[in-house]
């Protein structure tokens, strides 16, 4: 079948809420019975609405902000619209009616050289800058420390595709083009980025740039970090041009410092990145395995050959058993076993070769066909997923997702030293968990792991969750893996990911901080102490 | 057909000459008649043997570097022995007697540990340390600034399989491992590297590493850069293990700053590489497009696919006219036209499947194929180009070769300015140039150029080719392309490098060179000034 994804409208999330409003997910009976295995009853914990402090931005700070062109606001709503992101505990703060992290004061720039301005002026009187791209960081990467009043720089004006090379297959996009959008833009011209995170519907393109996020078809198209060939940065020495070429030996690659550098080093304004013509043929397809070291090792097999698809991944039994890669059926009759979803995009004669191989190993390696109807649902709720979340908490649930990578040989224990973790973690408290897990991206040297979790929520399930993460991150920790695969670090994941990089690297890191950001205006806390 | 890489001889390249010195090349007949056509007359241009001025380290120093256990030496021959690299200009100042650049003093570790002891020996004495890896630089990556004593570290006793991790298909190399010697240990245990850069027989798995090698098979496995899961590296800080997993977005990717560093950052102990099964199948095949524009457009459209082969490479009409793709049959009739290689390497059914579809592509795309025997003449001569180029100067000829990378957009306009920049820079000094190019990287977003630069040496060869090379570098740098593809920085591009980053990028990187090497000790002049 043919189709483009330029149907997903544009859409401004609720803070608070995931996804676009106009689209909520219920829940089903199903589901709703399943719950009741847990202990959850139905019963909705207390909310408040989010109180905002008045804004710690003088008069004088907002006449220069406004000077700059860009919009200024330090109205209560447009601050609790720049409140957090998207991680449970974001959401449960929110619900709680926590609005400490508030931005004092959100400015929204249209242009390049607005942002530069602002950022002058945040290093002039000391204000905290913090870029907002799409909002849906689910690792506290919007709350940096309050020492200073922190100006919110919602980047989504700066949007458009500056430019188009057909022939490289690179596309310019201004930094805070959302991915719809982009798609939107590039079908027109008969191109497609492919890059299709959950959080799609919100996310913009530079937000993917520096936080190094992954789309459900990177074995096709890449990770995002490795899409992007070049970056404009705003930092407080200048702007700067970042990648002349698609690959060098010009140096270290300095693209690699930006990307993952979350708003630390520089505001990045545009994003070199590779694209391709719109696919003439997509076939999604699912497989049964019956277990999932059996699925596991069939990936490993395509991901270290040369024919690979555009998009495979695999639930565990648990994921396929409450059908969580088809949200909309979640709860209901599972094909049993564990559901590989497995996706060709390309020209008819590209895809079948590839399709053909692929099929043909698969079975070799113990699948079981299960044709297009599984594949195309998994499409069809492909962003779904994480709308299934706030109808749950609503019920008492707690919800929450985590993921991490390692090497193949490492991914067995991986997958059980933070199942036990978190089981154990809940479980003391009193709160047996569902844990549910998925591999999404591959490599020929290893995959990803992402973990869903549901349990029974207790009346405080911030420090309910925090215990079973902090758990997690030491299971992963343990383990030698990477404390995240494409979330990003954020305030969340610092202090692993600093035991991860270990001191020499955190040396380095922070010299070109302080060599770029010598007043420590841009995003304090998040990343780096 | 099936074989392997691993009859390549780990040999010992001597000083001033490229290669093995028991398999050097002779010019043919035809090479020397078309010589002529330039004016070159076969006279020998007049040699001294090198002059090593004493060594500056003292005794305390050396007793020092003594007493970590590696070896030390600082006697004429073991110093001649690690006199500069291998570019044209090196030679020409090895055959003009000038030793300038000689190291003081020859250390040679055999354990990481005694590389750290050697760093801090330095640190505390003042004196340079110069990583010396295959030795095999073309970009004068072995000459650093002289205000101190150089140490030359060769890092040739660091050798050996440190661990092979079949399931992921990672490899754990001593960074002294020679890549034939790393071929060997791997093809034992039924994997290979498949990295084949021209400097094969001489080049370490650490250099590779901090100049970002690309190999003849990067279309297939990758870069060296891209086939890097790891580092252990020694600073001046201590020891920093960098690379927790296959990708992250736990921050930058701090592998990419150590990657392309050459020596300035730290010195690389080991490295950790993907690598993958021995082959079963391997077809290299020959293609001839009508003239280089529909040769690279090929290429363009089967780098931006999904089926791909292993090796893919085009030479301009120029460089197929002299039969450079083959130097054993250099000067000989050739095909015409452009010739291009297509090399498959996997089992039987993916390799069937990739030649199938690559086949077709070719000729919907203008090829004529030319069946196995230019492909195996072409793998048969893979490494002897380079051995062409000393009898060339023997004869009085003035030989070398750049290369480049760019988008696709810019290919052609950056091979014509190249070219025409080099042809005048030497049509000037009254010296016509033969100039030949070829892709042999290419990207879904661009490709590199290779230039092999052929005129009559003039009495100071030196300066002749200084003013072609900075006029291609202007050039270069005008198309907006980067100084170098595969080649890195050393001294020689690090103008033309400052010029391509701009102060930003410097600045960060200053900031990462000073943090871990406040002393300055590491290579100093390589790669940054």
């Amino acid at each position: 079948m043919t189709s483009s994804e330029v149907e997903i409208p544009v859409v401004a999330f609720e803070p608070g809420r995931w996804g676009d409003p106009a689209a909520p997910m219920h829940l089903s009976d199903s589901v709703r019975g399943a719950l009741t295995m847990l202990g959850i009853d139905g019963t909705e914990p207390p909310r408040a609405a989010p109180s905002i402090a008045p804004g710690r931005a003088d008069a004088d700070a907002l006449a220069a902000l406004r000077a700059t062109g860009a919009g200024v606001a330090d109205d209560d709503e447009a601050r609790r619209r720049h409140l957090r992101g998207y991680s449970t505990p974001d959401l449960l703060k929110f619900r709680a009616g926590d609005g400490t992290d508030a931005p004092d004061v959100v400015v929204t720039p249209d242009a390049a050289d607005q942002v530069a301005a602002v950022l002058a002026v945040c290093v002039e009187r000391g204000l905290t800058l913090s870029p907002f791209a799409g909002g849906t960081s689910v690792t506290g990467g919007l709350a940096p420390e309050r020492a200073r009043p922190v100006v919110a720089l919602d980047l989504r004006g700066l949007t458009g595709l500056l430019d188009l090379d057909e022939t490289s297959q690179v596309a310019t996009f201004a930094a805070g083009t959302r991915l719809p959008e982009a798609e939107r833009l590039l079908g027109e011209r008969g191109f497609e980025l492919g890059h299709f995170p959950q959080s799609y519907e919100g996310a913009t393109i530079g937000g993917c740039a520096v936080t190094r996020s992954a789309g459900q078809s990177s074995i096709g198209y890449g990770r995002f970090d490795e899409m992007v060939v070049g970056l404009s940065i705003a930092t407080p020495l200048g702007a700067a041009e970042i990648g002349t070429a698609p690959k060098s030996a010009a140096g270290p690659d300095l693209r690699q410092l930006f990307l993952g550098s979350e708003g630390a080093l520089g505001v990045v304004t545009a994003v070199r990145v590779r694209v391709h013509p719109v696919p003439a043929v997509r076939r999604f397809y699912g497989w049964r395995f019956p277990d999932f070291a059996a699925g596991a090792a069939a990936m490993r097999v395509l991901a270290q050959g040369s024919v690979r698809p555009t998009v495979l991944r695999l639930s565990d039994e648990a994921e396929t058993g409450l059908n969580l890669a088809n949200p909309g059926a979640a709860g209901q009759a599972a094909v049993g076993g564990c559901l590989m979803i497995a996706g060709f995009e390309g020209d008819e004669v590209d895809v079948d070769c590839r399709d053909g191989y692929v099929s043909a190993r698969l079975v070799e390696l113990g699948g079981a066909f299960l044709g297009e109807e599984p594949g195309e649902a998994w499409r069809a709720g492909r962003f779904r997923g994480p709308y299934l979340r706030d109808p749950l908490l609503d019920v008492g649930a707690l919800v929450e997702t985590l993921e991490t990578v390692t090497f193949w040989s490492n991914l067995e224990r991986l997958k059980a030293d933070v199942t036990a973790a978190i089981t154990g973690a809940l479980g003391d408290q009193g709160t047996p968990a569902v844990v549910m897990c998925h591999i999404s991206h591959v490599y020929p040297t290893g995959a990803s792991l992402y973990f869903t979790v549901i349990s029974k929520a207790l009346d405080d399930p911030l420090a309910q969750w925090g215990r079973a993460k902090e758990a997690a991150n030491a299971a992963i920790r343990a383990a030698g893996a990477s404390i995240t695969h494409h979330h990003a670090v954020g305030t969340d994941h610092r202090s692993t990911y600093l035991q991860e990089i270990g001191d020499v690297q955190l040396t380095a890191l922070r010299a070109v901080k302080d060599a770029l950001d010598p007043q420590g205006v841009l995003n304090p806390g998040i990343l780096l102490p």
